[in-house]
């Protein structure tokens, strides 16, 4: 496993009364598809239903921060306020550094979001060097790695409830 | 093409009710004129109506953040408020670490503007390591890459109408 | 020893009225125990009570700073406020770029977050190329270097009193 | 021309009416008095009156941005204030990691401080990896490029009025 | 000299009216008490009265930003205001990236505490790549640098008095 030490649940949570956004961008889709498909399954699994995960998207991963805040902001305006976003955004290292800058931005505004947000705002963004190594993350490639985006899913249940 | 993945529109987006700001940095004047032609094509075709196009400049890359704020306030002063805004800025890597340091507080500041203005702010920068990677991205360089500014303007149209 | 010019207390700290909060991430799960160990050995040493050194965990290192508030406010709805808070977590440089940005916008929030919470927030991440550069600095390593959970503590207590 | 693309004037700009800080640190004496002279030559060619160029210095680059700060109060408190300021420093590579740090948050915090102060305050530091490349940025080296401290004092005039 | 084009004092400054902190890590210690010395030195022959000059110590250098508030409030709480503080601290370069992400964390909330606490805050913090960097700056390696502390010392009596 090219991520070693990967951290276990410390106990079940229950996802039962959470109504869960994710947010994704929509470049290298079939990537992204597989991330939100994983989040969804372990969602489910720990007891969200299924129509209290609002999926929306975005263009692109700079997008994401603002994005998330206007989506949350929409659902609260809806009368179906979210205890947790999953912005969801796969970037690949090429020739310039667009890579680099809209990482760092991107990551700080995440961050903060959680405060400016009063809601878990999860980390659901993949800073790769090479296809093969989002493929991977995404649980596309057989045998390599697990689909990281339950683990996102896992930390949104975790992060909504614990702290209650 | 040098960046994979490109995302398509998750649906179609309707602009005619749409004042879009379109800011740009004077330097590197050719490359900018093409993004920024790129960004007026896209947003027409997304029926933004040309008079509601504003354009505007400033010296520098580094001004875009202020100059954005200056530019929708005073908008906003003249009864016609901006709905998104397009700061354009092209920067080249030189043998200095000026490159470096404008591009990351410029990034970074741009993306804390959706925040402070509370209208989207597309990222229309380009950080580039060469001329040449500029010019393909502003579509100047045949049938290498396509203008990045028609992503910025149909990211402006989305992103203005999606979350209402 | 790899970091030379470890610092001495400058007097005796005495913690028996102090509150200490242990928030640590799940990944890399032996080096981490290891440190939270280090940690309360030495806060007891400096006279916390067991029973005021309240341990609670997120997922993963990025969750530390926000999950760090939401603890800290948790304790206080309880009549329990917290005099100090020891954020911990472990990460490993890995072959994708995430270590960087987990790193690096985790250390910015915890640094803002003295600020915000207004208690000492102490820095107990190991940002780290290696799991051996890691298990050293838990201690892990026989006569290679000390536990720095060790050093956290202190500074907890240290931060927590002197300044009243 | 070392950096390409220099941007031209989009129109005149008429600074009869402007009072202009110019605050600049004490290092690399030479180059610094080069580039404010650069800079009020060009203020001067756009009417900017003498007596409405204020000068005052600040030790190093590091505090450029709070001087930046008390230099625009002390202006407002005598009754006198400024409509845009140019902190000026000259920060060149040493053997430790000094300039990075000093060029990262210097940049950072000017660019924030336009928001905080609410005048523009252009972006006078050369953040240089030799001297010579200072040199030549200050038009201190014949035929090789221009004197920077020219852009931003039309900067500040552009800034200062075009959105008014 | 390592640091070339070092900054001359533009005018006498006296310091007789005022008080000064000094915070300062405790790692490295004979390389710290060098430059704490320093300081102290250049106050006094600004005039500083040494009651006027209050040192207190926090354990790492992540703990200035944070310790210096803590410090400056107490010392506002006792009656005694201070007119500026000098957080000192050395870091040097190990095998993990400890010294990167505390430099880039310090550096940045240094910055942004002369903001928050509106008074000036000295940037007393060398980063080293090697321990005998930190020595020549502390004025420890005879004939090769001067003594660092003496610049903060300085920069301390000039930015508490200069815009007043």
């Amino acid at each position: 496993m090219a991520i070693g030490g990967l951290g276990q649940l410390d106990q079940e949570y229950d996802g039962s009364n959470l109504r869960i956004g994710i947010l994704h961008a929509r470049w290298n889709k079939e990537i992204i598809d597989a991330l939100v498909e994983g989040a969804i399954k372990k969602l489910l699994s720990l007891n969200v239903k299924r129509e209290n995960i609002i999926i929306e998207t975005v263009p692109g991963s700079f997008e994401l921060p603002y994005g998330s805040k206007l989506f949350v902001e929409k659902q609260k305006r809806l009368g179906k306020p979210l205890d947790a976003v999953i912005p969801i955004g796969v970037l690949i290292k090429g020739s310039t550094m667009h890579f680099e800058y809209i990482c760092d931005s991107t990551t700080h505004q995440l961050m903060k979001l959680n405060f400016e947000l009063g809601i878990p705002v999860i980390f659901g963004v993949l800073t790769c060097l090479t296809l093969e190594q989002a493929e991977a993350r995404a649980g596309l490639i057989e045998g390599k790695m697990h689909n990281h985006g339950e683990d996102w899913g896992a930390a949104a249940v975790e992060m909504a409830t614990k702290f209650n």
